[in-house]
């Protein structure tokens, strides 16, 4: 493996991590258990799978690697507060698209050279990119996985 | 900048992005909102500060980077949990040593080539290390960003 490789191997290596650090705290969870919320009057656990599972979703068109499975996750789990709705996809189909687009998105970073990892990712302009050139896939990939972290931080306080 | 070169600094942007935005839900807060505990009868964010303080300062010997700066918070902050003292460092000398200690590992990770970024941590054998050669510098970085932004979700929920 060259240098370039390495760092990148090793960056996509804590993405796999954290993303299973979180599967982990919420696969053993029943429906009942992620209805509780984090802390007082915050996001129910549900709503934090849903919520990562459309942001990684999103991932597919902004670093230009396909089509989103389920883009009819952003209206209740990004643009709306938890509970807005009332759960209209069941938490075992959640649990599932949290599954399936991690797999697939994780798929499609491994085939990424490191040289594609510093391409612009899609939602910055060629003239914003020339001036800020830490504007590619590699800076979205590991704020994603810090975001996941982040989340992980809530979903632990309920152990 | 080489693609090598590249690579590190986003990872080292993100690094500097994530403690910054801790930085900013601290900075802000009396040492009464200190106090507060991230959820019931969780770590208070005083508490996460020290913390976060030592885990970086702790940094320096894994990472070969040089001595300490504050030894003294482990027993405090790592090795104990939350209430087990009843606060022996004042909170702003406590933020103090947060920025002090941000500020000096920050200025040394940028002085590392990517070459060194992929070189063992100090906590790997050289056995351990040939077998895995991520267990390198750039993934204990990567590991505390994420580390960082884990507690950031915590302290975020005193919103």
């Amino acid at each position: 493996m060259t240098t370039e490789e390495m760092l990148v191997y090793t960056a996509l290596n804590a993405w796999k991590l954290v993303t299973d650090r979180f599967d982990s705290v919420i696969a053993p969870l029943s429906e009942a258990q992620l209805q509780k919320q984090v802390a007082p009057g915050k996001n129910r656990l549900l709503y934090l799978v849903g919520h990562l599972t459309a942001v990684h979703d999103r991932l597919f068109p902004l670093l230009g690697l396909g089509d989103r499975l389920h883009p009819e996750l952003d209206e209740i789990y990004i643009t709306s507060p938890d509970r807005a709705f009332s759960d209209p996809v069941p938490a075992a189909a959640l649990k599932q698209a949290w599954s399936d687009v991690n797999g697939k998105i994780t798929a499609a970073f491994e085939k990424l050279t490191p040289a594609q990892w510093l391409e612009k990712h899609t939602a910055v302009s060629d003239e914003d990119f020339a001036k800020d050139p830490t504007r590619n896939r590699l800076a979205v990939l590991i704020s994603r996985t810090h975001h996941v972290a982040f989340h992980t931080g809530q979903a632990a306080l309920m152990k």
